[in-house]
């Protein structure tokens, strides 16, 4: 009988359960069904022309070596620039570390800044690393909600003070949300600030769809007093782009967090892919037609789909000027089926046997952090950006007849 | 004044400090000085460019969304085969965790088996983050060493027995070795798989070099009975196909093992960027000239770089058959020179002088793990991955000039 086990500390590394969805949509393809993705955080866009013979001419003129850990100084360089520009900073490449994604920036800021044992407060729902990363590394988890105000989601301030404690070190605030698509209100970040600065905490501003929004202007915490100190961007070309398979981010913040997480990309992986760091530099230089074109893609996508959910009886979405997802209330819905709001078998039989019958595949509140037992309202989540407008409506007509049958 | 400090695990994480080299190195050269690099584990050729080709076909064609966290079936499979056509093994893609280079299969691969207070066998001198990770994860390091023999290098049974205790579960072997260009022994790589089976340790088979090899047939420990069910094989494309800078390897081994792996992907990174997948599968099964004229270029600098150092007095080169490094002994220059071979301090200054005296820029004894005080011999490192034959030939002729004075 061997002694040889997996370690104890794997027993703490959770993962992102959607990935189950996509399987499940895969599975019921695979038998000759048609599925309409809605459950897809990728996007079936095409990265602009323009960046990928940037790579490539890059890769033919020889940048196929290994580039320092922090990155090629041009794209340091040109994401100090975009940034500060952007957010109000005054960032140079020293503030910079690019990474081969936004993802590896959640778990390098907290092995950089969380004790084993520090509380971590993060949304929930919300992404599931921020937990997962937690609670792998030994922290607290201190989950805050959101909560539906005026037709829209903002986040409760009640929860947050409910779930901080002495052992608070770290907030991570994800401004633009997913999977509620909340969009930051300027005075709950004035109020996230200051709670921040009060207790000294290190933030985490995961900002992948800061550029993904129809009106308006993005706001982030970093806008106010005491932030640029003490707070990490994480930034990705993922969703402006379309790049979500290139694997192309940046750790942006304070020298003293930045050269850690520099010092652990040495460890982890060298160095982010050396040509694919020229597509960034003219990603972000260049000509800015093929983002403007994502963008209005998915502007036409939401109109749509809003407008088709809203018009099923027992559907309820709320508003929302960011992101591509749409977290949308079922809960009339449920309740007609004769389903358990606190059930979840009844959420996922309710997911399956919407799939089954009208194609249409989506996520659900479990997908995104563990779900608070007592929830008084049953959402899912749509995302829009891997869907045409045509399939969206051929899908959504199918699942309007369903759902209300 | 704040509390917020850098977490104190960051306290044990170590680096390559062989990149204080190349730094000294671009200082030199910034001042107008030449340098002949010997220092770069980096190679100065071109990656093949049928295998940038393909990348560019499928990043056109829209392989540029997220793919699966092991990586795409069609190099997982290319992957097996290749690797089980090599080492007489009959791995399926069940068996591969597609990474980002071949680095980061070192850090999950601990974090996979190896709990907080098991000891790990691994070279010192070796590559430094084998030591870096063991101490970040929190084991117990427990090098072993290398001894020339009959002229040339082999790992030293007797350290290795030395330094494992009733806590050692992990070996880590590294069968065509940095920096001693070192080849498996064939009895000895069956001594250590027959000690792995004895102490039932898991083992990481880190083969970078296996492929570049100059006579004979590479051996690993893989190939003895008993390993397969306990090996890891850290797979990169970086140096057969002068790919350094893609970032694409794998880690390939017991599904229980990988499927963890893969599960720290979802976490650390989501996946591989997608385009550079279809190179490798070209890279594997496309066109193989390429990769063929990489070892012959190195085969020729190999050929003229020997003969020259040891045409200097006091110079000797320990013979070896793989991989693109020499571990040449200096003492007898170093002796002549009044240096003290157990001082730190004397030893950087020898590199440095060389350095500015004849442009040589190379790698110490200390750049490979924490050196053993009292070592009898004094060596350094010279790659031939980055530097030409001309280039090579003068440098040399410079560094006989200032070495022999």
């Amino acid at each position: 009988m061997s002694a040889r086990r997996i370690a104890s500390r794997i027993d703490n590394l959770g993962t992102e359960t959607a990935f189950a969805v996509s399987g499940d949509a895969a599975a019921w393809m695979a038998k000759g069904n048609r599925v309409f993705p809605f459950h897809l955080g990728d996007m079936n866009i095409r990265t602009p022309l323009n960046i990928i013979e940037a790579a490539n001419r890059a890769a033919v003129d020889g940048h196929t070596g290994y580039n320092p850990a922090a990155g090629i100084p041009a794209l340091r360089d040109a994401l100090a620039e975009a940034v500060s520009r952007d957010r109000g900073q005054n960032y140079s490449a020293a503030n910079v570390s690019v990474q081969s994604g936004g993802k590896p920036v959640i778990g390098k800021f907290l092995n950089t800044v969380m004790e084993q044992g520090d509380g971590v407060l993060y949304p929930n729902p919300g992404y599931p690393i921020y937990e997962s990363q937690v609670e792998y590394l030994g922290g607290r988890t201190q989950p805050y909600t959101y909560v539906v105000e005026d037709g829209r989601f903002r986040f409760d301030r009640e929860s947050l003070v409910a779930a901080l404690d002495d052992t608070t070190r770290v907030l991570i605030v994800n401004a633009q949300h997913n999977p509620t698509g909340a969009d930051a209100d300027p005075s709950d970040m004035e109020w996230l600030a200051g709670l921040a600065v009060e207790r000294d905490l290190w933030v985490l501003s995961d900002d992948p769809y800061i550029d993904i929004r129809y009106d308006g202007t993005s706001h982030t915490i970093l806008e106010h007093d005491g932030m640029a100190e003490r707070t990490v961007i994480l930034y990705t070309f993922s969703k402006k782009y379309a790049m979500t398979g290139w694997r192309l981010g940046a750790a942006i913040g304070p020298e003293s967090v930045v050269d850690v997480i520099t010092k652990i990309n040495t460890n982890d992986e060298s160095c982010t892919n050396h040509f694919v760091q020229y597509a960034g530099v003219e990603a972000l230089q260049g000509d800015q037609s093929g983002s403007a074109n994502i963008l209005e893609t998915l502007r036409g996508r939401r109109e749509l789909i809003v407008d088709r959910l809203n018009g099923i009886d027992g559907v309820s979405v709320p508003e929302s000027a960011a992101t591509f997802y749409l977290f949308v209330d079922v809960t009339d819905v449920y309740k007609r089926m004769g389903l358990d709001p606190d059930s979840e078998d009844d959420v996922q039989k309710f997911r399956i046997s919407t799939m089954h019958e009208t194609g249409v595949s989506f996520c659900s509140r479990s997908h995104f952090g563990r779900g608070t037992a007592g929830e008084p309202r049953v959402y899912v989540r749509f995302a829009y950006s891997g869907i045409d407008v045509a399939d969206a409506e051929e899908g959504l007509a199918q699942l309007k007849a369903y759902w209300e049958r």
